[in-house]
Parts: C-alpha cells; sequence; structure tokens
C-alpha cells in the first residue's frame, strides 16, 4: 500500500480533486479489457499538467511506487490493469485536438483524444487517419501508440507507427523530452520515438502526439465472399496480393463468428457458410472499379459460393458493422469471452485456421476466429465462463497451443493487442531469452527503480 | 595500437586469409564518403560467419579493441570512418540474396547486397524495393539500414526502415538474436528493430535482413519544370500536395547545380533558370495520367516559365540522371565538395532555401543546393578546397548557420546521411542534451564496454 503521506504529496502535485481512492473508484479502474485479470490501484491520478506528471513520477522513484499509465482501459493484454502499490495516471482527459497542419499532413493531439474524433475532425477536412482498431469508437491515441494498435486497414495503410511523426514524453526520472517531428525524413540520434511505440507504458508516458494524415482516398467498394471451405478463403487471400492488388480490408469470419454476428445485429448473413471475406478496395475512382471486379473474380475463381458487392456506402457500412460487430456478438453468447491475436505470415492463413479448428477440438472448446485475413492477424475467440475452472484450464492449453502453432508458421504471439501481463510468458517464443534480455537491459536503463508500469511485457528480474 | 598477439587471436577466428594489415590495406579502409575526415584502423576483417562476428565481440571485451562495422564506405557523416584501437569488420562480402518470397511479399538478403543489385532482382518478378539512395549503385542494405538511408522516392514510399521487417543481429557482448518477421503486425515486445535501424553500428551488426517489398507500380509520368525563382518552386511543392497528389519523386536543382549537371552530362538543361524541379508521378496508368496533368497545371499556375513531360521511358531516364548526377557533377568542379542533408517541414522549403542563399553570401562560399523537395529534405553542397583552411572555416560556420535555421524551422540537421561523427556536435540542436542522455543510457546499457563503433552519433561520456 502507498502510504497516505505519500497520497497526500501526490494531491498536492495535482490537487485534491484530481486525486480518487474511494472504493468505487478502485475497483472502476481495477480491470481493463483483459479478461481474468484484476487489480486495485491505490488510487487514481487526473494530472493536467506535463510537469506534473514529471514531478509524480521523480516522487514515484524517491517513495518507491509504481505509476500505471491509462487511456480508456480498452487494451486487450493487460497493459493498463493495475500492479501492487501503484497509482493509475487517467490520461483520458488530454483530450484536445492541438492542431491539424493541411500543409504539411500533420496532426498533434493529445494521448487521450479518441480515435474516431480524430477521425471525423480530418476527415471533414479531406484527410485520412488510417488506423482504425476495432475499439476506436471509445479507445484513445496514446493507448494505440502505447500498444501500437492495428485495426482494418493495416494490410495497405500499415498500423498505429506509421503514423507517428513525433511525441512528448515525460521519462521515467521525470524528464520531459521531444522525439521527432514533422520532417519526413530525420534520422539525428537513436530513433527513440519507435521504441517509446508499443513499449506498453514502461518506458515513459506521452503528453502530446505528433501523427501523420494522408490524403483521404476518393471511393471505395466493399463486397463479401462466402465460402464452404476456410482453405478457399485462405488461398483467395494469397490470389488477390498475387495479383498485385493490395485491398484497404480483407476480413475473415468463421462460421461461429457469424452466426453470433447474424444473432446480434440480423443483417441477413446466411448462417449455414463455413466463413465469409470482407474485401475492401480504395482509392481513385477508376482503379477502384477495376481492381474491386478483379478482386470479385479471384474469389469466384477460388471457389466464393456468392459475391455480393455493396450496391451504396449505406450497404458498405452495414456490412463493415456486421465485422465490427463480431466481438461484441461473440461476447454476448458466454460470460466470458478471450480475445486472442496471433498474427501468421499471410501464406500461412489457411494452415492456421486449420490449426485453429483441429486445437478447439481437441481441447473441446468453443473457438470462434475472425480477424484481418489480409495481413494474417487472426482474432482466435473462446466463448467460456471464467467460473468453470476446469474449461479455463483447458483453453489456456489451446492457447498454448495455438501461440506455439503462430510461431512455429513464422507467426508471432501478438499482432495488435500488445504482449501486457496476458502473454509475457510467451514472449520467449517469439523473441527468444537473449532478446529479453536486451529489454530488460533497456528498461532497467531508463527506469532503473521500475516506477512505471513494472511487470508488463517482461518480468524485471 | 592493438597488440599483434589480439591481432593474431583474430585471425585464428576469422582465417589468417581474412585479415589485412598491410599499409595499403589500412589506407584503403581509413575514410568512407566523408570529407575531412580519415584515420588508420589495425587492420581490415573479413567474418565469413555469424558466429565468428560474435567471437570477436566478445574477444573485443575481454582485450579492449573496438570494431567498427563497414559495407561499401558510402557514407556521408563518417558512420564506418575508423576510430582508435579499432579493427573494420567490412562486410561487403555477405552479398547474397537469400529468398524472394513472392506470396508473402518480402525478401531475405545479406547485409553487403547492393541496392540496386535489389533493386534488378525484385523487379524482374514484377516486385518493388523502393528506397534508392543516391549511391545505391555501390552501396549496401546494410549501410542503408544502418544508416536509415532515404533517396528520391521517400515522399510516397517511405525510407529504408519502412522496408526492414526483420533482422539477424550480434550484439556487442556477441550474442545473436532476430528481430521482426515476416508478419505485417507484430508487437511482441519492445521494438528493438527500430532502434537497431539507423543506430550506425553502434549498437550491433546487422548479420541477415528481412526486407518488404510491395508491387511494381504499373507505369510512371516524369516531367521537368522551370522556375525564375526558388520560391515559386517551393510553393509548387506546397500546391501539389494540397491537391492531395503524392508524387513518387519531386527534385529541386538550384542554378549552381544545374550548371554544373549540364557541364558534366550535357543533357540540354537550360543554364540561365533559377532552379528546376524534377517530377515523377507513379501507378495505375489512368491516375498518372490524370495526376500528370495536375501537377504540370500545378507548376504553370505557380510560374513555371516551362514544363517538360517526358515522352518516353528513354527521356525519363536522362532527366532522373541528371539529377542523379548532380554530386558527382558538383564534386568535379573543386577538390573537396562538403554535402549536408538539412530537413525541414514542408511547408518552409522555400523559406530555407532563401536562408542557404542568404547565408552563403553571408560567409561566401559557394553552395549548390539540390534534393528531395517533396520531403523537404535538401543537400546543400560547399565546393571549397580542404588545403584553403580559411576557407574551410567559413563553409563550417555557414553550415553552422544553416542547421540553426533548419532546425528554428521545425526541421533536423540530418535526413538520411546520420550524424556520425560529422554531426554529432549539432545533435542537442534537434534532440536537446535530456534525449541524447537517454540514447546514451541505451548504448552504456547494451554496450558497456563501448567496443561497437565508438563516438559515433554521440560522445560516450
Amino acid at each position: 500500500m502507498i502510504p497516505v503521506s505519500v497520497l497526500n504529496s501526490i494531491a498536492a502535485i495535482v490537487g485534491t480533486e484530481n486525486l480518487f481512492a474511494s472504493a468505487e473508484d478502485k475497483i472502476a479502474y481495477s480491470y481493463d479489457g483483459t479478461p481474468l485479470l484484476a487489480t486495485l490501484p491505490d488510487a487514481i491520478v487526473r494530472p493536467t499538467t506535463k510537469e506534473q506528471i514529471g514531478q509524480i513520477l521523480k516522487l514515484a522513484n524517491q517513495k518507491d511506487f509504481h505509476v500505471v499509465p491509462r487511456g480508456a482501459g480498452t487494451g486487450l493484454s493487460g497493459g493498463s490493469v493495475p500492479v501492487e502499490d501503484c497509482i493509475i495516471l487517467d490520461m483520458s482527459r488530454w483530450n484536445r485536438i492541438l492542431e491539424i497542419d493541411r500543409e504539411n499532413l500533420t496532426a498533434w493531439v493529445e494521448p487521450g483524444v479518441i480515435t474516431s474524433q480524430l477521425h471525423q475532425a480530418v476527415e471533414a477536412l479531406g484527410l485520412f487517419y488510417p488506423p482504425d482498431p476495432g475499439s476506436m469508437n471509445i479507445c484513445t491515441i496514446g493507448g494505440n501508440v502505447a500498444e501500437n494498435s492495428g485495426g482494418l486497414r493495416g494490410l495497405k495503410y500499415g498500423v498505429t507507427k506509421n503514423y507517428v511523426m513525433g511525441m512528448e514524453v515525460v521519462l521515467p526520472d521525470g524528464a520531459i523530452i521531444t522525439c521527432g517531428g514533422k520532417t519526413v525524413k530525420d534520422v539525428a540520434g537513436y530513433n527513440l520515438k519507435d521504441l517509446f511505440i508499443g513499449s506498453e507504458g514502461t518506458l515513459g508516458i506521452f503528453t502530446k502526439i505528433l501523427l501523420k494524415l494522408i490524403p483521404k482516398p476518393e471511393t471505395s467498394r466493399t463486397m463479401v465472399a462466402y465460402f464452404a471451405s476456410q482453405q478457399d478463403a485462405g488461398k483467395t487471400v494469397s490470389a488477390i496480393i498475387a495479383e498485385r492488388i493490395i485491398p484497404c480490408t480483407v476480413e475473415f469470419l468463421d462460421n461461429t463468428t457469424i452466426r453470433c454476428v447474424e444473432a446480434f445485429a440480423k443483417i441477413g448473413l446466411p448462417t449455414d457458410i463455413e466463413c465469409l471475406l470482407l474485401l475492401e478496395v480504395d482509392g481513385h475512382p477508376s482503379v477502384v472499379e477495376e481492381e474491386a471486379a478483379k478482386v470479385a473474380a479471384c474469389c469466384t475463381r477460388n471457389n466464393a459460393s456468392s459475391v455480393i458487392v455493396a450496391k451504396d456506402a449505406d450497404e458498405a457500412m452495414r456490412l463493415k458493422t456486421a465485422r465490427r460487430s463480431a466481438f461484441s456478438a461473440l461476447a454476448r453468447t458466454k460470460p466470458t469471452t478471450i480475445l486472442e491475436d496471433i498474427t501468421v505470415p499471410r501464406s500461412e492463413i489457411a494452415a492456421m485456421l486449420a490449426a485453429i479448428s483441429a486445437i478447439s477440438k481437441k481441447y473441446n472448446v468453443q473457438i470462434g476466429t475472425f480477424g484481418h485475413a489480409g495481413d494474417g492477424n487472426l482474432h482466435p475467440t473462446c466463448l467460456t465462463d471464467e467460473r468453470d475452472h476446469e474449461e479455463i484450464a483447458r483453453a489456456e492449453k489451446a492457447y498454448e497451443e495455438i501461440f506455439h502453432e503462430a510461431v512455429r508458421l513464422g507467426g508471432t504471439i501478438t499482432g495488435e493487442h500488445g504482449t501486457g501481463l496476458a502473454k509475457k510468458k510467451f514472449l520467449h517464443l517469439v523473441t527468444g531469452y537473449t532478446a529479453i534480455d536486451s529489454m530488460r537491459t533497456i528498461k532497467r536503463a531508463l527506469d532503473p527503480n521500475n516506477v512505471l508500469n513494472p511487470g508488463k511485457v517482461f518480468d524485471a528480474a
């Protein structure tokens, strides 16, 4: 427990109105979007200036408490779940878009800006910020940068890190630095910026983020293709890329997910198909027409039973909403939903889907799989009940086997959700122990007292 | 000096046929592409396996000598210039393309592969590796990754780091790790890969590099526009982007550069114009036609005196060769050529060009400026003679003022050449001293005995 005298010192820094320590407050901040993980923080603190954050971190080094930064708490690997003797640093009120620079195609934002609000603001100016994590209507840019979030448009447009040009960061010792800037090219010194991106709040607290924008694609075309075989759907993805077409979206939904989505959203999806691909191409109108036709032909050639091209923007939005509701649709069927996040090279999607089916049968657990097939990022989602300890144990064994298989196929244990608490014991499968030693060495060098979000990504010792 | 007994131990690791220590060998490896910098190494070593590199680094930690990795030695900031008590680790023989994976659009290469040889190999398969540094016909991929090299296609396609998906690295202590892989999305652990990219051989030795490829653009259109005013050329660049067109190339040549290029290459450029823009759009044929017309109209609207669209691939190649010969053309006019590498936000190009002109007059030095105007990356190039110490001193003062002005405009001291030895005393202008402390902390943590390329980027103390 952090002593009351220390909490009083924190309150003196941020003002008593910005420190919360009631039982209700602590419970509300004890978990994030990750199932099976919860710890009570000692307090929740809402700093209002970067200098306050610097002072809190200096105090943490002196008084030996921990600081866990948090945006909207939508994380799926436990990155913002409290640890022992910690305060939660709630950055969600830092929600101003500070500047949209139309000449340089950049935006300075505070870390608490909600991702879809940034989308709206820049799209109104004919610009585009591509990263679109599933939780984009509630998650924050700061959390996106901390976890290097992905989304549905990763194949063509990349992930969050591809759009972060700079940042202001409070370091673990309380010092404040700026990395990067509005220049497209900058090789002055080490690339600290990309080390901070995806470091899950363990190396610094972002107070300002500079994002790259691009011109908004002129038009898009959305379609859905139904398949009787997951192998055929997997082959279709490879065939589209082999035609040198890079769609902005290639989403996969298996039968379990389709049935849940249809029950939830009632948009008329057939529930007897094995799987579907939701595809979107975007860009210049004449290219979009040509590419859409080629993509549809690819689906048909690879045994799609039906290919439906959205007639208009409304129909396209309905199809995309179906995909966006996949997690919610799955989550309502059982008390506990464990959403995983493996990624394999595109060429191995069909093999990975087959492995997930076999493993789910082997351990007798219900797993619905959906995900970003275009970039090999799949979300095998286990529908279970955390009160059923025996089933949870089987689910954990199934996931362990799924992780091993993903890595064996040249993939990774997490494509966009982060390592956090939930997956740190599997990190060595991807990186090896020596690389984890290097990560630990860097963490220890920059945060010798381990004050910032300790125990996330890897253990200190 | 490294003791003979230690050199013998190194020879025992790599074989005596792979250690070179004659006076001629040492002189040949005493410099790179950077003017005014040269130091003799104690030996040149050509390892043939990663295990040998690991053993050499272990020995360096035990016997207190330094290791300076080198590809083709084309660097322009002194990254591969020898330091006291060092061996040069010559990686240029590691020149095999190990795999081109057409399904996943990736290539595994050894670090000594020459950049343009990779271009040819992948383009023969309809694929594309965009980074094209000026020295692409002689420089190596390993050096490109170590310096995070740019090139002419940075505006649309990004720089080297945007195409590095993974690598095998020998760490300063001799341990070997692999970072990244063929998955488009991977957030497992810290992003060590991007820390190594651009670290100028100070944090690890690359032994294998995994590159991202993209489909080759179907067609392109090249044009050149002449201007009587640098301000108009600068405004044209902003105007093109404001039309939401991202050309793959927007190169700027000032009058000094044009006159040198014309004298050198005799391609019929008018030598009485103030400056020119070389522009290229690429992609789908119908889009290219439309964008080329819009770009030409933009030039005319911003007072271009003439806009010439290349009739065919030959004429386009001739125009691009003119730009590619700019450095050579400038270099032959005077004994010493100091090529600088500032970058400013695109909106500040006109202001930066005006500042360079004023500063060159103030210090009475001849500076020709060319560069990648689309991404704000300019190469003000001083034509001088290193034997004229008084003029060199004025040139150094002029560059100091140019660096300050670039940073004042929101830019950086180096866009694609690196910090190395040549610019480390100016690094704090861009990053501040606190960020340099963080870089130094990371270097010290990963390389406590400072064996790998010491004194590059920043001083150890």
